[in-house]
């Protein structure tokens, strides 16, 4: 049960949600993911967008509840990072417009830890005006 | 007042926080920065850390308060990242192995938006063992 | 001014949430109570159902502030335990189905206690799709 | 995917928690669980006496990551049941006595949503002089 | 139930805390109330320093529980308002200097309102070295 | 870098908020400042109230983001003390009604420390009911 070096989930979505030119790495990894982009001052419809676009390019099994609250988490733990402090976006003013990735793999060395799920967020936050914000980063891990 | 493309200050701060690599970009925009590692149990160890190492580098003058505090939000606002939730570590039997980087420009168009930092954070959170752990990132972004 | 074994408030009202054939035995203490159920995406519409069964089964006194206060406070405490880590809902994709109970008492063996009360809530939290939750509870205790 | 009503793991925890007669319903359901006590001022020792006793006990296996994962995230979700609102108990001059089950099963009607931890914690929280204390309760549930 | 504009308890609390000419006002309406002041790096100290002025100094009756309660949530709530998302001091690296204020009496027009407490709080918070720090208030209020 | 006691603006801010008789204090000082009222149940009625206010007056300049961000984050601290744990109201079932003031200007003694930026709030929260509610204040204070 320790991290692979050549596999490291986390740090392989968020690069790859950064810049484009690590998506390769994922691929050939042979792990399952999806890439999406969403912008809103709802909180709930950066959650559906992500959540939407891994079940429909089958990075999880949206019958199995089990791995949709595997991404839920992983989501909101992703959006503690966008926001630090309260999950909450319009309510208090805030827009955001993010590049989200959903990545699917098994970090560890040992194969019985199974498939772990890292959603990586990269975008703006800030006023509902152009200009009026700033970048911000998320990543959430969870097993699946 | 808009983000300049070639100058995005969290993006770079990230990706070098992520891949060596991406060191140069922030030397040839001519930005002050500092990198580090710190592992500990005590999330003040990690404040510490990163506040010491900006200083003594020169990335932050530590005689004006307004720049102290202007870095001190930008790393809890990357501990949130990192901890998702509530800022703790040992309190809560976790601990934390992170690289850091702080990076000081102006990613805006604008002169006048003066320069702004950012602290970037990446390694592994868990359990106060080996292998019991995994990836995290946070990105805090403030005006200086 | 200790808890007295036998009128455990807060037991007796988590029970008697899980379990009806509890409920008997907050009529044989003579406490006030009310039991109802509420399902909603919204928060606040959680906090309203509540508000208002206990004040119109005169659980506490509605034309006295410091009962909504107290009542108040219990409510926001037995969510939490319910949302586990921010008091949100709807605007982070997630509905609840709950019963809820509120009983006022003196759990302790000094008169002088006064009355307490305690809100107790069990059902499912979940995605807005029916299946995908799990369950939750919650309990809040206050002096009224 | 829904819950099945006659395994309802939550519930069954919570109960068994409250009540030690409701444990004989874990044991005919062939769910493996365990049962004990924890009184601190500490956060990270209560963390630690639930997941000690949950390897021992055989509830998780330690040697594999992803189950302690899940457990340490019940473990936290509980808690903040048990502090509502912030996982601190010393540092802001609380203390905890408690009693805590883990219990492992399905509780949906599909064999594969596989296994699901819950956590059931009931006691009193307080200032560290006895009596000075009223009770709580909390309960985290994760897919394993 | 509606405050009454001569003896609104916050206001003058916090007044009294930030200026000592307006403790008189406190005296006039016959309202029990304690000052003093605490610097540390240990929240759990502020709250004790703050409890034991108020049980010696009659503010509060030590030794019903119920008493307690309400002043440790008022407590709770002024130091939400002085640490601003995180009720932590030294695990983030943080001190503070405070002047506090308990005051104890009936901002309601109607007697049946009984007793409310309020806790001001008025200092600096910081880096732990001379200097670096600003000013935070917090106000906390309560029915007893 | 101490703060100047002569020129204290948090404390200044939250007196003039709570009692006019101190606004005089802050023209002697030559800072700039604006006061308003708002009443909401929307937490993001209350940051935009605030928001423009200082705007149109010139407290800050809107055309440079890092002014905007400045008050921003200034706003978000003052509305922490008001909510005390979640920046939250209706979605909670509660209202405000508060007196702002806004106040510019460089506290402590070193000239280039430069200007700060106090937000204090003086008010109402409760129950969207007339009467059902009890004082609250906050202050933020940040680098601008």
């Amino acid at each position: 049960m320790s991290l692979a070096n050549e596999k490291l989930l986390g740090k392989i979505a968020m690069l790859s949600c950064l810049d484009d030119s690590y998506v390769q790495k994922i691929e050939d990894l042979g792990w399952r993911f999806c890439k999406g982009k969403v912008g809103s001052m709802e909180s709930n419809k950066v959650v559906a967008a992500i959540e939407t676009a891994a079940k429909k390019e089958g990075v999880i099994n949206g019958s199995i509840y089990r791995e949709t609250h595997a991404l839920y988490h992983a989501i909101m733990e992703a959006i503690y990072g966008v926001t630090r402090g309260h999950v909450q976006l319009g309510t208090v003013l805030r827009t955001v417009g993010l590049r989200f990735i959903v990545v699917r793999g098994n970090p560890y060395d040992q194969a019985e830890e199974g498939d772990w799920i890292a959603v990586a967020l990269y975008g703006t936050i800030g006023a509902p005006v152009k200009g009026l914000e700033h970048e911000a980063v998320g990543l959430g891990i969870n097993h699946i």
